[in-house]
């Protein structure tokens, strides 16, 4: 079988490198350009040491032209949300498929975009074509799509947590509280005082209560899974690790419910989902670290529905799930490369 | 002056060695004898490396008769629950007025601590008169008490979180939210598989859910506050850290609130409070490391109440309060030794 | 293609489930037994929830006969020393081949083992015909072996390190110095207090000084590539990180050498070998995190030989060089599962 | 008694931060000015959080007339090498003493510094007055200083691991090592990619090798030491921890020794030196964590003398030793506020 051939925009970041670790075995994919503003010239091995010897191609400025002489299909976008939507229109006039990374095309409503992100929304035309890119509850329409708007990290644990509850009307709409902790990397690798050693390090911290910009993403695919609005307090922290989310979620039954029913519903929810493990011990971001599991638990406590969500932030999170869409896009096994 | 004579019991564990270290610069206490099953025979150094030529006092068994004949007054007691009501009440009937670092005589009912730590309590006769030692609080009583119950640490971050809201009769008393993570430290010196460095490395994770004992210790204190029942779900986690605690308490208002007013209630309420800091911006944990201090934060969030807590659970949590107790029941300033 | 059946013994450590994740995405090996002593009954899945609906077998008293029942044509021993030269004899005696991960196979010569393992040789006569299973020098020896003893984390840092310039001659074979720096999981997953977190956290420490028993490992196999003794310094260090080896090494030439001629050594040294890099930048650790690949960098400071080498200390290190030697015995690409 | 007057200059780093803390506690200092060129007009504790509630004064320009004008005796420079010799000179021209903790007056040959700081000293009249501040050697020396050359973090654990056998010649004076691992914190706090969390945890590295600035401060005390030239080869690592320097030292013996006369050396040579302890069990950068101890233990290793040493970087290494040396200057108790 031919190889799909793939390009990757923004190469220099955490989650492009990880991206290019994945698709480096995949049987079926080749990466046949990696870009970067910054490093344009340089090999990809160094500005990331850990693909020496595995992955010398050289950056290179973005052009669509050169990507289509190039026969690439496929697009990875890792460049930040404002970005994203200027340099993707082109590529898909071009015909290439986009798995967009960004935030840029994961809000429908371009008015709730402007609203959290503080930015005007550049390209409604092809947002109004976007797939949201969880696997897990949009599979066919990600199948069929042009451009796949691959989750946010924290979204995936809320989303994925609540699901089964939202979509059998379990829970109250309101106030539902996702209390996330995350490691540092999801922070990005542009340096930044925030983000130093000695100051994450031996430090829990919260940020970005109740302006978090993953609120309105998570609120949005529960809403459709619920067929109605959903309302969330997200509230993340930043824990002294480099990778791994971990959600508590607290829920409110709208009527009494028993725990076995509980666990019940969860595991016939995600019966043939390979990612998602509904586990019946407790979850550790590091039963899930390098590897594209979401592992739920759930329980009842004090009338209260608690649910537990750990994930790769940069797998999971980012990358995996992206392949993981690559895969429904081009008709591959939905698990290649990523067990 | 002279110096107020104490003991530790129970010398090996962190509480101990952070206490040796508090006590050791305070210039009205004088450490005469710290005891250890384990460890008795050895100098105090050879388990603390850290107190090299700074203590070298022997360890030795508990014998109250011993501790009698050295004059001690004042007894810190840093052993596990369950061991301390079988050592204290001889202590107490020599005279002696002790801190009791442990859980044993936290909860005034003897009924609620059978069932929370799955064991009969044996002392009831001291349990009684004893005091929960929260300064913030209760200071008063712990000024004039023979027997002061130290309290728990996370406890401390959801009782002071929660108080200024609790009194003013502000915010539903059920389904009160403290999730809360904290350092490995907390769980103790004796080794296990769940705080071996490479389980607990990169790594978060919850415990305890719905189980945890300071449950009933939180609720306790905040009933007393409040002037009635007061229910709250207590979540700990563990962070890939040595020391601190954070709380994120999510609380629902009674009535609506606005901001200002929310951030003057806690300001004026912790007024006059040394080790409590109503922050302005948003704490981290980092910020209370190796100190005595509370930090607090609280901001309304889609109609919730957030309150961030953060604290250094070796010191404040244990040690640094224990001092604090110490310091108001000898008369000494509350800050000596903590500053 | 048959999958070769493999068995892995003492499954419950940090090597074990390193290599079983390693095997289950090898093309050409089938796990068919995990044995555990102490978790025998329990799927491998509940001591390493990692594996969670990837591996549910359970885990089984180790059977020789039973083995042999099943099938197996290859064990890997993840037991510790002193252990595996008990059990391995009758699995040799019944045709299966081994690969040994502990160090009882190691040293040639019983008289070394009794010395520094404190220790007397159970089994001398299958310790005749061990290879030691570092494929960089030996591959064509481990190609035919019935037993390979794997090499230790620590060695291979040391003898990768220096073969080239042993093996021509160019250093003083006397007082070579080799600083090494590990991760905590090197040091297992029994728990002690030494590697608890919170005495592994924020701290540098050295141990074993002098008596580290991969010293005469590194010796022996730089003897055999310079056909004569060789005499080194090693210090073992802890490091607050859970996986990894950095070692520095520092070695004495003979006579003047200039540094462009020293990287052309080593570059042509490892020419044709697809896990050792000879790199052009400073290596880290982390650049081989999850990998199989060892680092080198080599410099001339002030007239003395600077040599930096970097692994995975459960990949390279254990589980990954296990992966390779049983590529090599078995026929398979030696690269296979292991990029 | 009257408290001395004191000012930081650079009080936006870590080693303000920890020097503030000293300072604060400190019974006959009082910090009345704190510059920095950034933060000016914000209180201190706005840009150290950990000092809220406890200094609040406002950050200001640098301006020597002003600190004159507020009756400062004292100025503490935690400025970048570079500037400091800029704004020096005019603070002693006013008669102020300083104690400068960066590099600029350090190396007493001003060659020296433009060789290895790639710089021409541009103060070269003070710069021969300068006392280098190392108390355990120098004392007397610094008593009467005007300006005190702070000593280097690293240098300090070469310098005092070596001394006792430079003085008594014991040891070779060519090729002497010094393998060096700190925590991250003695990079600064300005923001670099390799300095950001997930670079750095997780991972060990080697940097500035054969190239590092303390090598030449290294071997300029210890020459003064030794009464001729000595010549190291210092190779620093980067460990993923806030704080903390482990320095293992390997030298030749000149002649044969024995250990106990070794242990007796050190012992006798640091006896009555309050920060120096030579312990009889292995060090940890634990043991020093928060202290201004440098820990020494030393033993004989197939015919090397090894040498370890650990420190707090950022109080023994820097803001603790400066303090150790204000007292000396200003008449104080050696440990005043160290212990």
């Amino acid at each position: 079988m031919n190889k799909v051939k793939c390009a990757v925009l923004g190469g220099s970041g955490y989650t492009a490198v990880e991206l290019l670790k994945i698709l480096l075995r995949h049987p079926h994919a080749e990466v046949v350009a990696v870009t970067s503003r910054q490093e344009a010239g340089k090999p990809v091995s160094a500005v990331h040491p850990v693909l020496t010897n595995r992955f010398d191609l050289p950056m290179e400025n973005l052009d669509p032209a050169a990507l289509q002489a190039k026969g690439v299909e496929c697009v990875f976008g890792c460049l930040p949300h404002g970005t994203s939507m200027e340099v993707i229109p082109p590529l898909l006039d071009l015909g290439m498929r986009v798995i967009d990374l960004s935030a840029d095309y994961r809000l429908a409503d371009p008015v709730v975009y402007a609203e959290w992100y503080k930015e005007t929304h550049h390209d409604t035309a092809n947002l109004e074509h976007a797939v949201y890119g969880l696997p897990e509850l949009f599979a066919n329409a990600i199948r069929g799509a042009k451009l796949v708007a691959n989750p946010g990290c924290y979204p995936q644990t809320g989303i994925l947590g609540l699901a089964p509850l939202i979509r059998a009307n379990l829970i109250e709409r309101e106030g539902i509280i996702i209390d996330s902790k995350s490691g540092v990397s999801g922070a990005g690798r542009t340096p930044k005082l925030s983000t130093l050693f000695p100051e994450c390090n031996e430090s829990v911290s919260a940020y970005g209560i109740g302006t978090h910009r993953h609120t309105p993403e998570i609120e949005q695919a529960l809403s459709i899974v619920g067929d109605g609005p959903v309302q969330v307090i997200f509230t993340p922290h930043l824990m002294p690790m480099d990778r791994g989310i971990f959600s508590t979620i607290y829920a409110t039954p709208r009527l009494p419910l028993d725990e076995g029913r509980l666990v019940k519903i969860y595991k016939e929810y995600y019966r043939g989902k390979p990612f998602v493990r509904v586990r019946d011990t407790l979850p550790a971001t590091k039963d899930t670290a390098h590897t594209n599991y979401l592992d739920l638990y759930v329980k009842l406590v004090r009338g209260r529905i608690l649910i537990l969500a750990a994930e790769d932030n940069l797998v999971r999170g980012a990358s995996g799930v992206a392949v993981q869409n690559f895969n429904l896009m081009f008709g591959f096994d939905e698990t290649t490369a990523l067990e």
